[in-house]
């Protein structure tokens, strides 16, 4: 008979741009999202789980233009015909939600939602298709009590989670004023222009110029958010005639005049020694605007209303300079950046910088509804703050392992087990060495790739004198990296103790160890 | 100019099949997965999230056979030609990690996970496509100590969530008595033939019998699955020589002898009073085999390990008529149910069943690197359990709302939020009211739609004289429900109180509702 032919064994690989998360990662994250849902329930948001997958039609921003709509997102078609696809964030579902099941949520409706979201991108070093999101935002609420609310509630997070106070802060800034901005310069050239009064005739030109940079405010938020990157000299040559890139090729400015770019330039530096100084200065940068004077009316009370609850601009202060997410948001954007210094890959001081941020947004369910719902909130960055705790200091890098009682006599397995239980009940992490007992070093070597802090053992001479030996594992290996032999002698790191007595000293060991 | 034609608007619905979980849902069964990790990871199982996309080829079960490989899973072709899909169950990604990344992995690899998983099913009540596993697996280790400390942590498990010792029982069964029951039958019959000694001329009756029986055990073990469905009989005529159905269509039996049937039952029926007794009796059914013996001496090193720690058989038993996952895993298998009788859709008192099962299948890792790799683990139906948990009054079926701080007058919203920061700075869940406050009903009925038990009010009239109103909710629709008008007078469910006592008055209201 003809030998059948086998198929090609599968490859066990993840697919390309996802990843496994092991032990210690996966519990620490869920203690950092335990501690921030604990803090926004505190706030009054309410625990919101959509699907993972909704149809393509309600997730919009990806509606399909050509035959396969996966721009961007994981899609596939049903057989009936329907397009599903992986959420990419948790805003979309929650315009959908919130349309869908309206008449039964309060309004506001504060709702919280953590986890992974999916993303059909390039992926890259670090940078993955599938990363956890933590949420809150305040849907059907227009006050700006709602923001100054995130605000608080996020500074509450960081601080709950384990930033320290001053470790962290939390820049205010609006896109009114930014919007107020380019109404406030044409209308201030052409006053400058007609001192007297306008001229109807004389004030075409100022017109087709306010007109012009209004039709241009998302190329304006685009340039400015290039600020970090490309410094204040940069801003100006995009904002106006132009600019050579490094590598000597010429990209084209927007062409706004002097005094425009000088308007803005003057709002990304209006940041002061006082909120009530970076406020006197915006308020004349809008002068002749009046959602421009708005916006800063709108920070204005933001930092009062803080202010009542005790958050200072130590913690929470507005600052124009923040531009990420101005062309997304249409009123106060937040962010919240740490302050402390990490190195870089090539060993230079840089600060940690931003793990989260947000804003109103206000026409979230106008799609589904036709009907515009004032909403804000706030994203957290989930991957960034467990990387920024990791680097305080403030969660273990290493796991301990649970305590393991080794198998000397195959026969008494029942009383391993009797062992592990009794340290169990006693909420001690423990287990019996489920492998193959006969060789000890390989119980030993596990032990150690489990990070045991302690391992137990009783051999039939232990057995028969009623002991046990107790080996400090942690103890034993700073021992034979650091000690002397001297020291070895002295500072013994293997215990015997009767087997009444194990309960005891296992839980002596752990306490001496802080754990 | 005409009329640009609008685009029809998104239909704001969760997929087929899919839903939304909100507040309470959403943190009781975080809560409950959180208690379940915790005794896992005493038990020293490690935390393993892997990632929700895997390659089809990796899940392996739904190998494309067809143009779309999408036969129970979602899938969907990557550009550069790869199937992906979600993964269907937490298991199979466990056979690709640890197929991955044996090489860092301990060996045995205890780990535990807990996930949305996902099924291309027909949707039907109560059935959704995206539903929760919560899992525990020992990969790596052949010892049936394995088994018995899973069986053990179930028990431990079940009972750190709420569910009270005498309110479940875990049963325990093993393949390896049912293949050797298979076995026996066949042998028993050739020596009561023989019963000199085996005649080699005589004996290929009872050898044909043998491998047609071998051959039909997984017709056997769908069968025996029927048990509850069609009870004794049913099998009876469905092992033997057929059965009409309800609607009088036949079902073809399997056309066993009826010795063999009877072996069958034997087996089904072997639970005695005692452990011992039903494994005396389950000795008898495969005297023959040397699998079924084996399979016995399992069963028994396991009632034995488990006593040891003190798992005595009014939590966990062995018992044969546990036929479920017979056909899908090859040695020990293990069932926990829910004693405890509910009432279901037509008011009549039912056992809950089943919330969780597992056993040992030791062919995991085997499609990716030709090695067998021996594992055991359990799976809890995480909103089988949940549903359990509300039945027997151990989570709250409503939530708790927030402290609402009403809005009296506007202009003193950062009052309004000083007072809340102060309700959440002493661990209070509180918010101000952020809709429009013009309508004070408004705000109640908010209030009231929020489940609070509290409501804060001052305006102008209050805050001259320096004075709060606290109103009590509950208390308050208490009142409203069942009260006389004298009661009523009695018991005021509205307080006057200084501004600087709010705090210990709403802990004094929220300490007498046991909030």
């Amino acid at each position: 008979m003809a030998k059948q032919k086998k198929a090609p064994r599968p490859k066990a690989e993840t697919p390309k741009g996802f990843r496994d998360y092991f032990g210690h990662e996966v519990t620490m994250r869920a203690e950092m999202l335990r501690k921030i849902a604990g803090v926004y329930h505190r706030y009054g948001f309410d625990a919101l789980e959509s699907s993972a997958v909704e149809t393509v039609e309600a997730l919009g921003k990806f509606l399909p233009d050509v035959d396969r709509p996966n721009e961007g997102v994981f899609a596939w078609q049903e057989d009936e015909g329907d397009w599903l696809a992986l959420r990419y964030d948790l805003t979309a579902p929650l315009a959908r939600v919130y349309a869908q099941h309206r008449n039964d949520l309060p309004t506001p409706y504060r709702r919280y939602a953590m986890g992974p979201v999916w993303r059909n991108e390039k992926p890259g070093p670090g940078r993955f298709r599938q990363f956890y999101q933590c949420d809150a935002d305040t849907v059907g609420s227009g006050s700006v009590a709602a923001d100054a609310e995130i605000c608080a509630m996020l500074a509450d997070t960081l601080e709950e989670v384990g930033i320290a106070r001053g470790d962290y802060l939390i820049r205010v800034n609006n896109r009114k004023v930014l919007n107020g901005i380019i109404e406030s310069v044409a209308e201030g050239q052409k006053r400058d222009a007609f001192p007297d009064g306008v001229s109807p005739q004389g004030s075409g030109a100022f017109d087709e110029l306010k007109a012009r940079l209004i039709a241009s405010t998302d190329a304006v938020m685009r340039t400015l958010d290039k600020f970090e990157k490309v410094g204040e000299a940069g801003i100006i040559e995009l904002l106006g005639g132009g600019r050579k890139d490094a590598s000597g090729a010429f990209i084209p400015g927007l062409g706004l005049p002097h005094y425009v770019v000088h308007g803005f330039l003057a709002f990304l530096h209006a940041k002061a020694e006082t909120n009530e100084a970076t406020l006197s200065r915006l308020r004349e940068v809008v002068e002749y605007s009046n959602e421009g004077l708005e916006g800063v009316d709108e920070l204005a009370e933001i930092a009062d209303l803080l202010a009542a609850q005790g958050y200072g601009p130590d913690r929470i202060v507005i600052d124009p300079s923040v531009v990420r997410g101005l062309g997304y948001y249409t009123g106060p954007v937040f962010e919240a950046e740490l302050t402390f210094d990490i190195l870089d890959d090539k060993g230079r001081k840089r600060q940690f910088g931003s793990v989260a941020g947000g804003g109103r947004y206000d026409d979230l369910v106008k799609r589904f509804t036709g009907q515009a719902v004032p909403a804000t909130g706030v994203s957290i960055g989930v991957d960034r703050l467990l990387a920024a705790l990791r680097e305080k200091g403030r969660i273990d890098a290493r796991e301990v392992g649970p305590v393991v009682v080794t198998v000397m006599d195959r026969e008494r397995m029942a009383e391993y087990q009797a062992m592990v239980a009794e340290l169990r009940q006693a909420g001690i992490r423990a287990e019996v060495y489920l492998g193959n007992p006969k060789q000890f070093g390989n119980q030993l070597k596990y032990a150690d790739k489990r990070q045991s802090p302690i391992a137990v053992i009783e051999g039939g001479d232990e057995k028969a004198r009623g002991v046990i030996q107790i080996k400090d594992l942690i103890l034993g290996s700073q021992i034979a990296e650091t000690a002397t032999h001297e020291e070895w002698k002295d500072r013994p790191s293997q215990f015997e103790v009767p087997r009444d007595q194990m309960l005891a000293k296992v839980r002596e060991i752990l306490d001496m160890h802080g754990l």
